[in-house]
């Protein structure tokens, strides 16, 4: 069932088609502005009229969705918060006192919160969508950090939140996470996928000090000795060596994708999740943006391998979806630049040509 | 008159206390976030707090003003569009066609249109400030721009401009332009204040073709021969190379600091007239913040000399204020989440220490 869903999604992702970001660059090329003059803003706009496939469209509702789960490899000290801290950050999220509610706020975004792997019984709270398929990972420098059935349940519970998203309204969509640790799992795909060294990918998270930092490096070299982690199955990287959280974001963006709603990729570890998603599907690059370059050491390794140029560089390292929730502010600004600004011919302003 | 609004502007102004800083830091030290992880928005807020010397500042009017003006210069033939286009975008800006209105719209900014200098008659138009100080400048490669009287009539009504803003309760400033040719003198005075070569400062404009970009480099070069700027007198140098809009710029950023109003510059043209404003007063520097990296060549020799990082490279170069409406968003974000976000002890989130 859950294969079935991943299949038929994968099915229905297909490349942007050229002649739409013509059609939109060509209205751009008529506004009252030097062509091109706008830079990215134009570009964002041409990319949302192509993912959406309609000449003159509208973002009526954005949407930050929010996984958390937990990670066993916190065992291994590599995090220098513990990991109640994710629980109790869910619960911040929902009473709103979160960064990434006062960004969302700010730019006019809704935002989704999912439980897919907390390690913690939650109450009922309003707006925390409960998907819990495990209360967190195993710890992935011993063992594989999820089973490939979880992974792909986790993925299907990301598809179907993207689809209930849209369902909704949503119009765009951004990529939000929380879970103490998740900097490990996700520099441990990076390395698997780009094949750079755990050096090279590993930051310092949330600001571990330098033991704590050279511990993440050798347990992610640990994990990549024990898995030997074959990029050509992603789905066995990702359930080796992932998250919970990580594979909920790669189904996000795989539903949204086929869904023809765009995705604005936020930092870390969205990335981790975006380029999870490209590997299961590499036309679902079209559909990504990056909001912005992340703090954290390698995350520009990733973005470079996924030919993702990010449109923020405000030396962010929060997550939560903070610099995501910006990015789309951005989209939504190219778009009302296209959608909005007088033309030559209507304003009555002379054209170079 | 004049002279002395000058003076009495530039006495007022003093350099931030990092106490305010400290006091900023401080709280934002204390919301549930790992320390320090959202970056840039963290200083914009401890920015803010340090300019208006309030713990819990607001931002309830933004403004962006923009300055337009004509160019003698233009009968050089070094702009890809004819003189006209600076009063037809006027009416564009009235009417709310331009860029800048849909992105002022977009962040929530209120437009102040300032006619300080274009070549042209206008009818009464609502929301159109007439101050008009000469139909434009004279032509820089011949003769001085502007009289010494004329450049300071212009930084007197920026300042005037500045007073009346902060009098209808703006919080917080754009600085945008509008002048067919203004890249020029903008070029002219970034080679006369940083010592660069005319070439190293000088960019295409609005899309100047190869030939046009030569003969704007050499009229650059004619020009400083012939009236040799001496950057100790940033009013002369205002005055022999420089444009009305520009020095009006110039005069509303030291009236806004003067007021402890913040100030977001914009790009290429803003930052010359940001440049003149610190050579007249270097205290001024602390209250302006980058909006963005111009396309423009020369933009980052400019925001070097003057110690200011750009917040966004989206390779924008149409002027107008565009650039600095967004980062005026950002500065708000930076502010919110310094107001809004819950401490570690509100939302019962362990802390690192």
């Amino acid at each position: 069932m859950a294969q079935t869903l991943l299949e038929a999604t994968l099915s229905r992702i297909q490349p942007l088609e050229p002649k739409w970001l013509a059609r939109a660059q060509a209205r751009l090329d008529q506004l009252t502005k030097p062509r091109g003059s706008l830079g990215r803003l134009e570009e964002l706009a041409a990319w949302y009229v192509a993912v959406r496939q309609e000449l003159l469209p509208t973002i009526r509702k954005k949407m930050v969705v929010i996984f958390a789960g937990d990670h066993g490899v916190v065992a291994e000290g590599v995090s220098a918060y513990p990991q109640e801290v994710t629980f109790q950050m869910v619960a911040n999220f929902v009473r709103g006192g979160a960064g990434i509610n006062v960004l969302a706020g700010h730019v006019g975004a809704a935002v989704q919160i999912v439980d897919i792997g907390v390690n913690h019984a939650f109450t009922e709270m309003p707006g925390l969508l409960s998907r819990k398929v495990a209360p967190g990972t195993r710890n992935l420098a011993r063992e594989a950090a999820m089973s490939r059935e979880e992974a792909l349940a986790a993925l299907t519970i990301g598809i179907e939140v993207a689809q209930a998203a849209v369902a909704a309204g949503a119009d765009i969509l951004a990529t939000g996470e929380m879970g103490i640790g998740n900097t490990t799992p996700a520099a441990a795909l990076a390395a698997a996928f780009t094949g750079q060294s755990a050096a090279a990918v590993t930051g310092r998270g949330t600001g571990v000090d330098d033991a704590t930092y050279e511990r993440k490096v050798q347990v992610i070299e640990q994990a990549l000795a024990l898995h030997r982690p074959d990029p050509g199955d992603p789905l066995g990287v990702l359930a080796a060596i992932g998250g919970l959280e990580i594979a909920g974001l790669a189904g996000l963006i795989l539903g949204a994708a086929a869904a023809r709603r765009p995705v604005v990729v936020d930092g870390f570890i969205a990335t981790a999740g975006a380029m999870v998603a490209v590997r299961l599907c590499p036309a679902v690059r079209d559909y990504l943006q990056a909001a912005h370059q992340s703090a954290e050491n390698g995350h520009q390794v990733m973005l470079a391998d996924l030919g993702l140029r990010p449109l923020l560089q405000l030396d962010m390292r929060l997550g939560e979806g903070t610099g995501a929730a910006l990015g789309m502010f951005l989209v939504e600004a190219g778009l009302k630049i296209y959608r909005q600004m007088a033309t030559f011919a209507e304003a009555g302003v002379s054209d170079k040509d």
